[in-house]
Formats: structure tokens, C-alpha cells, sequence
């Protein structure tokens, strides 16, 4: 390896690497719509577009074996993927799986993994085609890729939104974070006495949250029934504010978010207190809640604004006026993208 | 993680586990026409088959970074994957690029992998769609996906080779194995004495074999223009005799290959005879050569037979005939899989 000349990839950040990595290029082949850039890769192969979309988790960055049983893990690896194919308002169709394993994984540990790869297969109508396993010096490595489809007339790039369109989400926000939070506080108060019995009692929902979250399928199977088409979208994997920020960006526009109408669920805002985190920032910072975030023309706020697990939260507005947070005394304040980034660790 | 009750993975081998960790199941997506068992599993959208091929390479078990230049290992890490589609009679279109990698690696470490990569996609005309870069606690993890297409009537599985089909290889066998072998040679006398300087003149085919291979487009290109289409094919990944034991298992055949035949370069062979090792074994059971396996119907015999790079090394007989060698002395010798295997390291 080279010595010269280091960067260090913290200085550049995530979307640095990225840019620097991938140089604009033109595309080779005509199947090739969208590259990098959205949730997934677009391709045109027949009448509808096919999705591509990738995640890697690595052990002691995304995941602690310690208090991540092995079924959750395959069944999350999975969301992660089948979550960016829902973010294009895609379907999605089949997946492989990569593992670098080390020596301490026996075939039952494996085959508990797969218990729930094999669970998020039938759940969301996928087949698994294809994948590979090798061994790892250390720790396990997952790698899975996941295909989708979308009629060409209903696929949602990150980039649509228009002024005036309403910024809606699904589900609530903030409970993965602070999941995480309380397995960790537990974690560590048992490294430091054996005899410690961790307390998980009352935190079921936002443990369920961090451990076994859900890709919204049925949000998207809403969508289709009330016959909206967003005109943007994303999942919510590393906060609201770094997703909004995506939107506005690509889309070259602002925002404002009402802080009211931020969806928190109750057991993660108490919990949030009891950890004396504000419940706002983890729903606006914290990561992996994989819930969607949406532009809807405002034609669209009828058949919108009653339906159960769909909340609006706020409007795109011209590009000079920001991506905000309005409070409820009616104060803005601009809101920043500090999403988690998995390249500086959990 | 669960503690009875546990078995070893190498007590079931990789295909031992892939059968266990993917149970015979009705697929639920009509566009699944192939899943696990070929090189790469077959979709369908729109007129053609859509090919798609994944493979994991983990530091430690598939490269050593003290003797693989960043770049080589880029463009490697690729020819597994394109090697793959073109076992498929395809041609590849898109491929997905995901990193784990440790603190040790700087911006410009990264760069240099990626030209190894950006060149492969050059040279094979693929486009980089997207992939997820994330932090690993030791060492470097690369998994790459690769989609490709292929003509309905040209898909080539491995279970189609029938009784007088001709056997046929690409290029030669054993170098890469040979140039391991060197590599390692080498980087064991350097370890023992930090003054000791590596020879490595006189081996470059054998290294570039090892540290740069090709995937054979050119291959598929001649059989195209041939008009011939395989009646099977694989890549060489883990030796001749391997691959050879797949297509003669899948295609409930047998096969005589005869020892003469097998193509070997002179460098490789002069090199094994100098470690003390048997050409013909590094050509039958060494991995990595990436040289395209396939059957073809006697009837192609003239159109083949004077291709430059393409050598008849035998033909399919009857499965009670069983899969031997036949010696210079006309013995028939068994042949047995012995091919490397990534789960019980390299």
C-alpha cells in the first residue's frame, strides 16, 4: 500500500468517498438509467424498470452479537435492503446473500441467520437466488444485494419535490435510536458486574425498533390503493433531518418541517427522558427506523390526511427558504443533516 | 449466539452448507427462472435473461495485501464476478461494489482499488451502479455484484452436456495456482530476513495470472461468432477437476479428459517442477484461473477445432463411465474434486 499523501476517510466524509470514488461517468450500457445517487440503482430491462439496491453490515459497527440474536440480524440485514426497493415505490423481487464468517460461527448459527433471511423472504414475497459464503479472519460480514421492480410511470427518485408538496412520513420516528440506547446502558452495566440482570422489561416496542425493525410494504401497498404517486421519496435509515436534506438538495429546494407534528411514540419520548436524551433529537438524528419519508403533490391532502400511520409533517417550500424546523412558538431554526454514519462507527 | 448442539462448517463443506441454508423452496416471483446452483441465477424481465452473480473476497483468506497491489486486487475482485456472467453465456451490464474496511485504510488506498475496478469496467463495458462503503473493526471485505444479460436461446447452464459432447477450455490451467505459490515462497523468505529481496523476474505471466486474471469475453465473442452455444459451462474457479465433477453431476454424465490435453504454459509448468510440484496437479485442482469450462456438440467439432486459445481436452461419455483421466498409457484414472475452498481458508 502506498504511504504518501494520506487522507484520512473521516475528512472527507461518507458522500466525499463517494464522489471521490465514483467520478461522473457516461454510462456504457443503454440498460442503465440511474447509477449512484438515490436508494437504488434503476435499470430498463423490458416494460418496467429494475431496482438494484446494496447494504453491507459488519460486526462491531452495525451490530453487537452481544445483545443482537442471530435470527434478528438476518431478518434486519434484509430490511435494510427490501426498505431502499420500497423507497423507490418499487417492488421488490429477489435477493443474494454474502457472509465472511469466522471460526466461532458453527452451522447452526448460520442457519439461525438465515432463519430470519428466509423469515423477511416470505414476508415480503422475495426469492433468495444467490450469494456467497467465505471465511473471515474475524467477526461476520453480511453483504446482500437486492433486486425490485416499478412501473416505469410510478417509480420516485429522491429529486421531485416541488414547492408546495407535503412532506409526510410513516410510522414514528426516534424508536431504533434509543432501542440501541437502552441495550447499550444494559450492555455495559453487565461488563461491569456479571451478576448484573439486564432490565428489558417496558422497553419492548423500541427494542423491537432497534432489533427487528419493518420495512414499509404496506405503506407503499397504500400509495398504489389511493393512487399517489410521491414525488419524492427515501427511508428514514439515517434520520430525518440528513433524509430531508437529501430531498431538498437533489431536489433543489427547502423545507419546513413543524416540530408538533413529528411523529414520536410514546414509549421511545419516556424512555428518551429517562436517558436524558430530548425524545425531538433522537426522531430527528437517530438512525435505522426505515420508515418512509415522502413528497405528495397538496391535490393529494385529501386522500392523504386520515389514513392511519401516515403523518404530514410539514411542506417544501422555494430553495431560498431552507430546510427549517418550525417550533411550535413559531420560531425556525434551520436543521442540519448529523445522520448516523456508519465509516465513524456506531 | 446458541451454544449446543453445534457443528463445524468444515465438517459439511460449502455445499454441504449452501444445502442446508437453502432449503428446496417453491419460488414466489414468476421472474425467478434460476436461483442457487449455477454461476449465476437466471431472471426474467423482458425479452432476455437477466444474469446475476455475487462474490465476497476477505483479506486473510482470498489476499494477502503485502504482495497485492491495491489496484490488481480492484480489477480481481471484479474478474470473479464477470467470470461468472460469461459462465452464463452473458454479457455483463451492471455491477454493485460494497467495501468493509478498517481504520488502516486512507482516501488514497481506496482510490487506488477503485482504479483496478473503474479499468475492469472499462475494459468489460460495465457500469457501476451503486454499492455501500462502511467501517470494519480488522481488515478489508469487498463484495461485489454483478447483473448481465443473455439471449433466451443462449442461456448455458451446467446441467446440459450430453454423451459425445467435446470438452473444451479456454487459455491454460495451473498458473494462478503456481503464482501463489511463488508469492508465498517469497513473502516467507522475506518475513524471515527484512534484507531479503523478493525474485520474482522470470515469473510475470505466472504473477499476472495470480494477481491480475482476466475474465474471457473474448471467448464468448469467438463462440458467437461461431455460431456455436454451449451445451455447458462454468468458470474455473477452484480447478478443472472440480468444475468438471459439477457439470458431470448436474448433467447426470460422465467424462474421459485426457492428461496430454490439458493445457499448460511452459512458465507454469517449469515453475511447479522447480517448488517441487506436479504441473498437471496445479492444472487439475489448482483454483483461480478464471478459463472458461464447456461442452459443446460434436457436430461443432470442425468450427472449433482450430480456434486459437480454445483446447479440446476431452469429451462427455455415459455417467457409469464416471469422470476420469486418461493417462498418456491409456489407464483411467478417477477424478476426484479436490478444488480450494475458501471456507477452509487459502
Amino acid at each position: 500500500m502506498q504511504k504518501d499523501k494520506q487522507t484520512a476517510i473521516s475528512e472527507i466524509g461518507e458522500f466525499g468517498l463517494i464522489e471521490r470514488l465514483n467520478p461522473k461517468k457516461e454510462n456504457k450500457q443503454a440498460s442503465t438509467i440511474k447509477g449512484v445517487g438515490d436508494d437504488a440503482a434503476v435499470l430498463e430491462f423490458g416494460n418496467k424498470y429494475i431496482l438494484v439496491t446494496t447494504d453491507m453490515l459488519a460486526e462491531g459497527t452495525h451490530f453487537n452479537l452481544v445483545y443482537t440474536p442471530l435470527q434478528h440480524l438476518g431478518y434486519k440485514s434484509m430490511i435494510v435492503n427490501l426498505s431502499d426497493i420500497y423507497a423507490m415505490n418499487g417492488r421488490p423481487t429477489q435477493v443474494t446473500v454474502s457472509l465472511a464468517i469466522s471460526a466461532k460461527f458453527s452451522v447452526e448459527h448460520l442457519e439461525e441467520l438465515y432463519k430470519g433471511i428466509h423469515l423477511a423472504c416470505e414476508k415480503h414475497g422475495v426469492d433468495l437466488v444467490g450469494g456467497d459464503t467465505t471465511s473471515s479472519l474475524t467477526g461476520l460480514t453480511i453483504s446482500i444485494t437486492c433486486l425490485g421492480e416499478v412501473e416505469k410511470n410510478k417509480i420516485t427518485y429522491r429529486n421531485g419535490a416541488n414547492p408546495t408538496d407535503l412532506v409526510c412520513v410513516s410510522g414514528n420516528l426516534g424508536g431504533a435510536y434509543v432501542g440501541l440506547q437502552v441495550l447499550e446502558r444494559e450492555h455495559k452495566l453487565f461488563s461491569e458486574n456479571e451478576n448484573f440482570s439486564p432490565k428489558l422489561d417496558g422497553y419492548e416496542y423500541i427494542l423491537k425498533r432497534q432489533l427487528k425493525p419493518e420495512a414499509r410494504k404496506d405503506t407503499i401497498e397504500l400509495l398504489d390503493n389511493l393512487s399517489i404517486v410521491p414525488t419524492s421519496m427515501m427511508d428514514i435509515s439515517d434520520g430525518l433531518s440528513s433524509e430531508m436534506f437529501h430531498i431538498c438538495t437533489q431536489s433543489k429546494t427547502g423545507a419546513d418541517i413543524y416540530q408538533e407534528k413529528v411523529p414520536i411514540d410514546m414509549e421511545t419520548a419516556e424512555t428518551a427522558r429517562e436517558l436524558n436524551i430530548d425524545p425531538l433529537t433522537c426522531a430527528l438524528n437517530g438512525g435505522e427506523d426505515y420508515e418512509l419519508l415522502f413528497t405528495i403533490p397538496i391535490r393529494d391532502h385529501e386522500k392523504i390526511m386520515d389514513q392511519q400511520g401516515i403523518t404530514i409533517i410539514g411542506h417544501i417550500t422555494e430553495l431560498k427558504n431552507g430546510l427549517n424546523l418550525v417550533t411550535q412558538d413559531e420560531r425556525k431554526i434551520a436543521l442540519q443533516a448529523q445522520g448516523w454514519d456508519p465509516l465513524k462507527g456506531s
